[in-house]
């Protein structure tokens, strides 16, 4: 369903030959027919940003967006001038496929960093899904599987306002996943009716609890970019709040979802810091427990190992979260195995079948809460990591 | 050799019966018999840091080290009141055996945190060694070899010094290896004539440029410790420059030695950042791209993956370091594979058959330069963390 659910929108994923897999769809267009064209986009911080981020962060400055033409198969990363101007080519055929101005174009690519793309073919797919255009349950599924690379499913999402307007989404990402834009390309539609600036200001909140606070490799990449487009064809004027709390649920269940597929993982890992002085504390707690390697391992090994818990809290700065290590406490799943800084339940009562493993971290200095979430590290992510040329 | 190659100290490694291996050595006695009994040391910053740290950071600032006793099996971290009497208990054992103030003996534990140690076995392995005390070359070895954990070989290092006084030491480190001291127990020996303060300037000096910049996996531990001891017993002064340039290049080869046995690596990554504004700068690049799991993936694989050095270097703040990503360059084992930010030389070119990987970036906005190193991640780093205990 994804991007079509919203009216007002068409979709198309077709085979461009731009992947190396034969055969796979490697080419997205989801196109804004309005009335409104209104569209907001939040991107990458790396300073190595790639030549489509470079065009796309201009294409939303106006808050017009028309359209977003996205590519797996290829980052356009550290390419030069060169990549650039493909990127722009690429805008410009788009706009004169639907005559539009090629600045009200979005343009995404993932893939393999510091390769040209093959830019005849994705010219040529451009074509090609624009002739396919549709706003139909397959065409934006279709899209979905477009913007695929180690992904192991596309991932959707749908959601209806109380007065009947729709929001629909896709998101890419698997690896290279890092607070701070987890590396993933997300396009989120909506036939409210909300002004660009609304938009902007609900994507980048929601984007903020969202995909800010997933990590699967510490690892932040050249072309995280997410789209959110507004076609106002519902001629529904949302709530406000329900609307930033929807775009927020929007992207919480996709970044769920990118954790849920995270490279080679076994379990989902939940961390909730609870008891810090504010919420930058507990982020920065969160953060540092799911940036762990050797956690990450022992999860990996159904081993609730809260050594490696606490000494992950341990290497934040007093100054950054003040606690008292005497007074933490950690729970996995529901079992209490560190209590006042010391062993608590053996870790042997923690039942680790689950796929989610929650952990729960009481720091006892204030009332400030964060989640964050993060996956195991197994055998599987090193074998896709050392064999994938991304 | 290691600790017993300066003249006036003794040492033993004996099998207590803390370790899980059954036979393994894993208590090690180093005693300093003087005229001298100078002593210095360097810990862990984190703030869960094990009761042997707690005694043993206590025990250096008055400068006086009559020994050290270190055990693996167990960290003795995250155990209370309780840990902190097992520490002090074991250092006044081993004041009574030698006759000395249980304030001068600094114990050192490393294994699993969050579990008390035997301490019966523990106070019994203590007298065992003190009767196997002795200043020979196998004396030295048993040490080195009692206080490895997935060690998979001992460290041990020995320099002579111009007018010949001597420095030895006996390192231990594997895995939970960070910047900010890699994980580990190391104590180094010295029979030079050389004040406590100048020991203390000349280590932390040392651990700077050395212990400090080496990453197996990002993980700081709750129980490293440096510990640099003098017994003064070849009557000779050092030049006070020379010395530190021993002691720096004594840890420098130990902190070497734990690259080159990094869990499950199958290759040293040496990354110097070249052409930064400040040293500063070069180290936060350095290390961005050393703690890159990516990359560490790919060079077990043996692409050299630039795209992943440049997104890691990426990350790095501008005001922490100042430089223009168009005008940045990779080299890998010699190769250019990035020139100005764009693609170099292909990266087939490449030869990745050598253990030791070295990458070269310039960034090209200053005359300063670091060096860090790392270790590839592997199958068997996963294998080794998600089933041994530690």
């Amino acid at each position: 369903m994804s991007v079509t659910f919203a009216k007002g929108f068409t979709a198309a994923g077709v085979v461009a030959g731009i992947s190396a897999t034969a055969g796979k769809k490697d080419l997205a267009l989801v196109v804004n027919n309005g009335p409104l064209k209104a569209g907001a986009g939040v991107f990458t911080t790396n300073r190595f940003c790639a030549a489509p981020v470079q065009w796309s962060r201009d294409v939303v400055k106006d808050g017009t967006v028309d359209a977003v033409i996205l590519n797996s198969g290829g980052a356009n990363a550290c390419t030069g001038v060169e990549g650039y101007e493909q990127s722009v080519k690429t805008a410009e055929t788009v706009g004169e496929l639907l005559g539009c101005d090629a600045h009200d174009v979005a343009v995404c690519s993932t893939g393999l960093i510091g390769e040209l793309l093959p830019l005849d073919n994705v010219l040529a797919g451009a074509r090609e899904a624009y002739a396919a255009l549709d706003d139909t349950v397959s065409s934006g599924e279709d899209a979905s599987q477009a913007i695929m690379t180690t992904d192991t499913k596309p991932k959707t999402v749908t959601r209806l306002g109380s007065n009947g307007f729709r929001i629909g989404g896709m998101v890419k990402g698997s690896g290279m996943i890092a607070p701070q834009l987890a590396t993933m390309l997300c396009v989120i539609t909506t036939d409210a009716v909300v002004s660009a600036q609304q938009l902007q200001a609900a994507l980048s909140a929601a984007v903020d609890t969202s995909f800010n606070r997933i990590d699967v490799d510490g690892c932040m990449s050249t072309n995280d970019t997410v789209i959110l487009m507004a076609s106002g064809a519902s001629g529904i004027e949302p709530d406000p709040d329900e609307f930033n709390g929807i775009v927020a649920n929007c992207c919480a269940a996709l970044a769920r979802q990118i954790i849920g597929d995270g490279e080679g993982s076994s379990h989902d890992i939940k961390i909730t810091v609870n008891g810090a002085t504010d919420e930058d504390a507990a982020l920065a707690c969160g953060r540092a427990v799911a940036a762990s390697n050797l956690l990450k391992c022992a999860i990996s090994g159904n081993d609730p190992n809260w050594g490696r818990i606490v000494s992950s809290l341990g290497t934040v700065p007093v100054d950054v979260a003040p606690y008292d290590p005497d007074q933490v406490t950690v729970d996995v799943n529901g079992v209490r195995v560190c209590d006042g800084g010391k062993p608590g339940h053996d870790r042997s009562e923690v039942d680790m079948t689950p796929r989610e493993i929650d952990i729960v971290i009481d720091l006892n200095s204030g009332d400030a809460t964060a989640t964050v979430w993060t996956d195991d590290l197994t055998h599987e992510y090193v074998h896709i990591n050392a064999d994938y040329e991304s």
